[in-house]
C-alpha cells in the first residue's frame, strides 16, 4: 500500500495515501481499540456542521482566508451528508476528552479541503488541521457544543415519539374506559377500577416525563463555542463567538445561544447529567408500565388474562402455540439499559476536574445510546404492542364479581370492623358478603344494590349517602 | 405493668394501658425490627397536619360529628407540635406501603382525642382509628400526601441553603477575581485563567441546581387527597375532596393542589424519582467542586497549595501539625450517600405495581434522608470551608510565570507546530518560550511582552492581533 | 455548667467538667452535624477492644507503663461492655477519615483511663489521647481494622440467619415436593412443575449466596495494625505489629491477620466493595424471589393464589378484611436499600487517593446498615412469612388441568408445528387439546394418558417415548 | 428479489431466497429494531457450538438420524468458524430471554444443513429449526449455557490480562523502590514513602481482583442444558442431558459441568451478577489507581510531576506541546462504563419471575460488553503507559525535603503536641523544623540525623529508639 508520511510533535507515522484521516487518527486508533463502536453518527453530523460554522465565522471576521474556509465548508456539508463515514476511525470510548474524534474530523475535512482546492492530501501548509480547520477552537468548546447539538436533535426526535405514546395511551384510556375491573394493591385485590382510568394514569405520568425530558433538553441549547481551551476564551475574538453561534444556529436549524460563562459553560456537565436524570425517571415509569401490562397480559390460562396483546412472534423454541410479550419485555430492558446508563454518566460527570471534564466520550457514548435505544423501543412498542391490545372485558367483569373488595363501601354504612368480619366469614363459608349481609338484616337488597355497584365505586363519592343522612336519593 | 386488650379482625393484643397507640402498631413493630431507625419527624408533623385537615374536611361535610372532629384536631396540632413524639414506634422501613405509620398516627390521634373528649383510651366506639380518624382515607393518599408535605418543606429548606452556598461562591468569585493562575485540563497546565472565574463557575452550576430542584420540588406540590384506596375516590365524597386540600394547604402554609387525575396521583411515585434525580444531580456536582478545592488545598508543602482552607480540627492522631480539608471531604461522602439513595428510590420507584407502589416507606426513607442531609453539609461547608477560605497569590502566579501553557496565545502569530516545537525544546533544555523566540528572532520583546501577558489570556481575543492585520494597536 | 478547658494545636475549647470526651470530639460535633445518627454500636465495640489490644501490646514492647495501659485495658472493657455510650456524639458521616471518631474514642478511654488512675479528667500528661491512647497508632490503621471486625462479626450474623433462611427453604421445598402447578415464563403459561421444585431453587440461589458473602466477608480478616498513618509502619515497633494483632485475635474471638502488604492494606478498600458486592447480589436473589411470592399470594380472588401467606397484620386503613404480603415487601425494600447502599460504597470506594481513603466513614455506615437490615428482614421473613406459608394445592392443580402449556409433551410425537397448531384451534374452539386429538386421531386415549401426565413432565425424559422407537413401555 | 415462503403459526412471511435464516429472525428483525448492535460474535461462535453438541447427543441416544445430526454438526462448525456471519440479524437488545437469537441459530443451521444434504433451504421437513436443530432443548437452556461459554472464555481473556498488568505493576514496584516521595492522605502532606510501595500496594489489589473474577468466572462453568423450558428436562432423555455436557466441555476446552438442580440453574441469573460484581469491583480499583497515576503525572510545570507517562498523542487541538494522560483516563471511562454496566445487569437480574428471567438479552449484551472493553482497555493501558512510565526522582526528593510530615517521627520523643507545636512554628516563620529543633535544643544533630531519616520512615520501626530506652544503638 502506498503512504503518506505526517509527522506531530510526537513524531512521525505513515498514513495510507487516500486516506482523508491523518496522523492523529491513527494515534488514537492505536491508543483506543476500547469498544469497537464507533463514534455515533449523529455526533459526526453535529460536529461536521459545528466546524462548517467556525469555518463560516473565521472567514467573516477575517482571520481565515475565503478560499480556505470555502473548501472547509464544503468539505464539512460532505460528511454532514453521508460522505467519507468510513474515514472515522476512533472509538467510542476514547481517551483526552474528544481530542481524538475532534482531530479526526479536522484530518479529513483539511484534507478533502486541501483537495477542493486542487492540493494532495497531507500538504497541510495550505490547509491545516489544527491551524486552519480548528481555528478559534478547541476540543474544549467544539466536543461539548457537537454532543449538545446531537444529543438535542436525538431528544426531539424521542420526545415525538413520547408523543406518540402518550396519545395511543389515551386512545386506550378511552376505548377501555368502560371496561372495569378490580384495582389491585399490592397485588391483592382492591376495589373496582375502570382499566381506562389505568391507562389514563400511564398516559399522565408520560405526559409528565414528556415535560422533563423537554426542559432537560433545552439546557442543551446553551453552548461554550468560543470557550476555546479552558473557558476564558483565549484566541477567540469576541465577534468570532457571536457569529459562530448565530451561524451555526441557523444552520442546524435549532436556538442555540451563547453561554454567559464559558469556564462555567467548559467545565460543568450538568447539562448531561439533567437530560440523562430524566430519561432515567422516564426508563422507570416506563418499566412500571410494561411490567403492569405483562401482569395483566399474563395466561392466557393461569395468569390475570385481563388484555390481550398482539402476537408478534412465536413465544418458544420448545413449547408450541406460546406467545410472549416481547414488546413489553424489550421497552423493560431498554429502561434497564439507560438506567445503567445513567449511572456511567454521573460517575463520568462526578469525575471533573478543573476547567474540564475529560470523560465526555464515555458521557457521549452513554447519552446518544440512551436517548437512541429509548426512542426505538418506545416506538416498536407503541406499533407492535398497544395499538393492536385488547381487553379481555368479561374476565375483567367476573374477577370484581368475584372479589371481595367491593366492602369497601359497607364502611360508611357499616364500620369497618363489620366489613372486615363480612369478609372473614364469607371467605371461611366460601359465600358471598351479599348473602351474609341479606342473612344477618345488615341492609335490604336494594340498599345493597346501589351501595355496591362496582361502577359508581370507580367515581368519588359515597354510595347510597343518602341512607346516612337520611335525606332521599339525588 | 397494666394493659388493655384491643382487637382487629386478626385477633388480639395487650396493649400498655397507658400507651397512645394500639394493637396495630404493636404488629407493625413486632414485622418490621429493621433499621431501629424511626419514621422522619418531618413526615410525622405532615402526617398530623394532613389528618387534621381531614377531620376538618369531614365535619363540615359532616361526615364527621363536632365534638368528635374537634378532638382529633386538637390532638393532630399536639402532634404536630412535638407532643407523644414517643409513641410512633413503627420503623423507616416497614411492609404495607405506609399502612403501619397511618395507623400509629391513627391510633395515637383517637387514644388523645378520646382523652380529649373524656374517655378512656381503647374506647374506639367514640372515635375509631378507622372510622373517624381515618375517615374517607386510605393510606394510599394520606401516606404520599405528606411524604410530599415533609420533602417539599426540606426542599425549600435545603434550597435556602443552596442559595447561600451560590451567594458564597460568587462573594469567592468576586474576592479572587484578580488572582490569575494556571488554568488546568486533563490535571496538565493548559492556559491561565483567574480563581475568581472558576468559583464564578461554580456558582453558576449551583445556581442551575436550585433551579432544578425548585422545580421538582413544585411536582411535590399535587397531592392525591380523596384518592382513597386506589385512586377512584370511593367512600370520599367530592366536597370533601375539595375542602381538604384547601384546609390543608392554608394549614401548612404550602400551595398544594389536588390532582387532576387521582388514579395517576396514587400509583406514581415520579414526583419522587424527579426530585431525588435533581438531588442526584446536585450531589455530582458538589462533589466535583469539592474535589476541586482539595486538589486546589492539597499541601502545604507536596501538593497544589493554591487557597488555603480555614483549619477545623487536627487532621490526624499521629501525625502532629495536620490539618485535612474535612470539611470538603464530608460534603463528597454526603453526596455519595444522596447518589446512593437515588439508586435505592429508583429501585422502588420502579417496582411499584398496578394502583400503588407499595414501596413507599423506603422511598420516604431515602428522600427526606437525602434532603436532610445534603442540607446539612453544605450548610457546614459554607461556614467552616468556604466563607473563611483564602488564596494563595504568590503560589498561582509563580505556577503561570513557570508553566508553558502560555504558548497557546503564540498560535495565530506563529502556528501551532511551531508553538509545539518551541515546548519541546524548552522542556528539553530547561530554558524559557521566551528566550527561545528571542534566540530565534521569531518575535521582538515587545510583541512577546503583548502576546503572552497572562492576564489578557483570561478574556477571549486573540493577543497582539493587530500584529497579524497589520493594524495598528487599538 | 462547669467546665474544664482543653487545648489543642488550633486553639482552646471548653469541655463540659463531667465529659469523658474532650476538644477534639467537640470540634467533631460543630463540624459535622449531617445524619443525627452516631457511629454504629458495633464500631463502638470494635474500636474500643482495638485500642485494648494496642494498650496491651505497647506494654508489652515497653513502649507503655503498665498502670497507664491497664487503666486503659479497663476503660475499653467499660466501654465495649456498652458504659459511656453517650459519650460517643460524632455522626456517622464525618470528615476525616475517621479521625474524629478514632479520637472520640482517644479522649474517652484517656479520661476514663485517668479517673482509673485516680486522676482528673483533662490531666492528659498522665495519659494523654494522643500519646498513649494513641500510642503506634494511627487513625488510618485503627479505624479499617475496626470496620473490619464489625462488619465480620455482623456478617457471621447475618450468614446465620442466611443458614436459616436456606433450610427455611428447604423445608417448604420438601413440604411442597408433591404440589403440582404451572411453570411460567415470561408470566405465560409454560409447562407442568412442583411448587417444590420452586422452592428447592430459591434454596440454592440462597446458598451460593451463602457461600458468596462467606468468602468475601473473611478478607476482612486482614487488618492493617501497624501501618500507622500510611502503611509504612512508622512509628510501630515490629515486635508491637506482631503482638497487637495476636491479642485482638484472642480477645474478640475472630482469626485476625496482618496484612502483608500494610500499604495495601490500608489504602485499598476492595474488602468491603467485595462484601458490599456480595450483599448486592444476595439482595437481588431475595427481591426476586420476593417478587415471586407476592405474585403466588397475590389474590385472594383477582390474583394466582398459588400460597397463602400467614396474615400478619389488616392491609389497609380503608379496605375491611384486607391482608398484604408485607413480610415480602419489607424484604424488597429492604434489598433495594443494600442496593443503593452498594452503589454509595463504590463511589467512596472510588474516591481513594494515594495512601489512603479517607471517605471511610460513609463505607462503614452503608456497609454497617447493609449487614444489619439485611438481617433483621431475612429474620422476621422467615418467621413471619416462610414458615407459616401454606400451598393452595387445588387452585394449582386447576391450573395445570386448564393449561394448554402440556402440549410441549407432545413435540417428539407429533412434531412442534402440530402441537401448535393444536393450541390455536383449543383457544379458538374452546375445546381441550385432549379432545382435539382424539377428534383428529393422532393419538389414542391410553397414548394421551401417558404423554400428557403432569407428574411426569416434571422430570426429565420423554412421556411414552417407547411409542417412538416401538420398544414396550419399561 | 427472489423470495420463499415461510411460515409458523402466526401465519407467512417471504424470506429472501438464497436467506439461511428464517421467519422468525424477519419477525425479530421487525421487532426489536434497539441498538443497532448485533449479538456478540463470542455468543454467536458458543451458541454454535452448544447446536454442534446437542446434535451429537441427539444422534447418540437416538433421538435424531445421524445424516441430520452430522448436517447439523458441519453447519454448526462453519458458522463457529465465522461463516455466514451475515445471517445473524437479531438486535442485542431484543425480548423473549433470547428466543429470537435462538431461532435465528436454528434456521441458519437447518438451511445450511439442508443445503449439505443437498436438499433447498426452506424445505424444512428433511430438517426443522424446531424439530431437529433445537431437539431436546429449549431456548431456557441453551442460550444460558452459551452466554456462560461465551463469558467464561472472554473472563480467561481477561484474567490473562489481568495478570500481565499485575506483573508490570510489580515490575515497577521494583524499579521505583528506591524512589522516596511524600506519602499523601487526604492530598494533604503526611509520612514518607517509596514509589516502589506505592506500585506493590497497586499490585496486590489487582492480585485479589484476579481472583474475585477467577472464583466468579468459575461459577459460570455450571450449565443447565437439558432443563429445557423451565428446569424440569421435559422432552430431554437423562441420558441426553449427560452427554450433551461432555461432548460439549470436550468440544469447547472448558470443564463444564450439568447442574444438579436444572430448575434453579434455569431460573437464577446470579453467576451473571457475580461476575459482574467482580469486574465492578476490579474496575473501582483500576479507577482508583489511574486516579493516583493522573495526579502522579500531573505537570507538567503546575502539577505533581512525579511520574512521567509515555507521550502517545498530542494532548490538545489548540495547546501545542500538551501532552494528557490519555491512557489512564481510558481506564477511567471504561470503569464507568462497566460499573454502569452492572447497574443494568442487577436490575435485569432482578427482574426475573418464575422458572425464567426473561431479561437474558440485556444482561448478556452488557455483561460481554463489560469483559471486552475492561480486558481491552487494561491491554493498552499496560503496552501504552505502565511500561514506559519514568519516576521523577529528583522531583519527589525534593518533596520530602521540603516537607513536614516528617515530624511524625518525633511523636515518641517530643510527642504529638510539641511536635505540631514545631509544625505551626515553622510554617509561620518559614525555617525548617531541624533548624527550630536545635534551637531549642530539643535534640542534637545526629539525633535530628538518625530520626529523620525519611528512608526509614518508610519501614516500621521508632527510628532512634534506643534514645528512648537508654540502650546503645543496634
Amino acid at each position: 500500500m502506498a503512504y503518506r508520511v505526517e509527522k506531530d510533535f510526537l513524531g512521525e507515522k505513515q498514513v495510507p495515501e487516500d486516506a482523508y484521516y491523518g496522523i492523529q487518527t491513527l494515534r488514537a486508533v492505536e491508543n483506543f481499540p476500547i469498544t469497537g463502536v464507533p463514534v455515533h453518527p449523529e455526533l459526526i453530523w453535529a460536529l461536521a456542521h459545528v466546524k462548517k460554522a467556525a469555518a463560516l465565522a473565521n472567514k467573516q471576521t477575517k482571520m481565515l482566508r475565503a478560499n480556505i474556509a470555502d473548501a472547509i465548508v464544503q468539505a464539512a456539508d460532505e460528511v454532514a451528508g453521508g460522505k467519507l463515514a468510513d474515514q472515522f476511525l476512533v472509538d467510542s470510548i476514547q481517551g483526552g476528552a474528544g481530542t481524538s474524534i475532534n482531530m479526526n474530523m479536522n484530518e479529513v475535512l483539511a484534507n478533502r479541503a486541501l483537495e477542493i482546492m486542487g492540493h494532495k492530501k497531507g500538504e497541510y501548509f495550505h490547509c491545516s488541521p489544527n491551524n486552519h480547520v480548528n481555528m478559534s477552537q478547541s476540543t474544549n468548546d467544539v466536543i461539548p457544543t457537537a454532543i449538545r447539538i446531537a444529543a438535542y436533535r436525538m431528544a426531539q426526535t424521542l420526545l415525538e415519539t413520547l408523543d406518540g405514546l402518550q396519545s395511543a395511551l389515551y386512545r386506550k384510556s378511552e376505548q377501555f374506559d368502560d371496561v372495569i375491573k378490580m384495582g389491585r394493591t399490592h397485588l391483592q385485590d382492591a376495589v373496582p377500577i375502570r382499566l381506562g382510568q389505568e391507562f389514563s394514569a400511564y398516559a399522565a405520568v408520560i405526559g409528565r416525563d414528556i415535560g422533563r425530558i423537554s426542559r432537560a433538553a433545552d439546557g442543551l441549547l446553551v453552548v461554550n463555542m468560543g470557550a476555546t481551551a479552558v473557558g476564558t476564551g483565549l484566541n477567540a475574538k469576541p465577534e468570532y463567538i457571536r457569529e459562530v453561534v448565530r451561524i451555526m444556529a441557523e444552520d442546524v436549524g435549532i436556538p442555540l445561544q451563547d453561554a454567559e460563562n464559558l469556564v462555567d459553560a467548559t467545565q460543568n456537565t450538568d447539562a448531561y447529567t439533567e437530560l440523562s436524570a430524566s430519561l432515567k425517571v422516564c426508563a422507570v415509569n416506563l418499566s412500571k408500565i410494561c411490567n403492569d401490562i405483562r401482569l395483566m397480559a399474563s395466561g392466557p390460562r393461569t395468569g390475570l388474562s385481563e388484555i390481550a396483546l398482539p402476537p408478534r412472534q412465536p413465544g418458544s423454541s420448545i413449547m408450541p402455540g406460546k406467545v410472549n410479550p416481547v414488546m413489553a419485555e424489550v421497552v423493560n430492558q431498554t429502561a434497564f439499559q439507560v438506567i445503567g446508563n445513567d449511572h456511567t454518566i454521573c460517575l463520568a460527570s462526578e469525575a471533573g476536574q478543573f476547567e474540564l471534564n475529560v470523560m465526555g466520550p464515555v458521557l457521549a457514548f452513554n447519552l446518544l445510546q440512551s436517548l437512541k435505544i429509548l426512542r426505538n423501543a418506545v416506538d416498536v412498542f407503541i406499533r407492535h404492542a398497544l395499538d393492536g391490545m385488547e381487553a379481555n372485558r368479561e374476565r375483567c367483569e367476573e374477577y370484581v364479581r368475584g372479589s371481595f373488595g367491593i366492602v369497601t363501601a359497607l364502611n360508611p354504612h357499616l364500620g369497618y370492623e363489620v366489613a372486615a368480619q363480612l369478609v372473614k366469614d364469607a371467605l371461611k363459608s366460601g359465600t358471598t358478603v351479599q348473602a351474609l349481609i341479606l342473612e344477618r338484616h345488615l341492609l335490604t337488597p336494594e340498599e345493597i344494590a346501589v351501595i355496591l355497584d362496582p361502577v359508581q365505586m370507580t367515581t368519588p363519592g359515597i354510595a347510597g349517602e343518602w341512607l346516612l343522612t337520611g335525606e332521599s336519593e339525588v
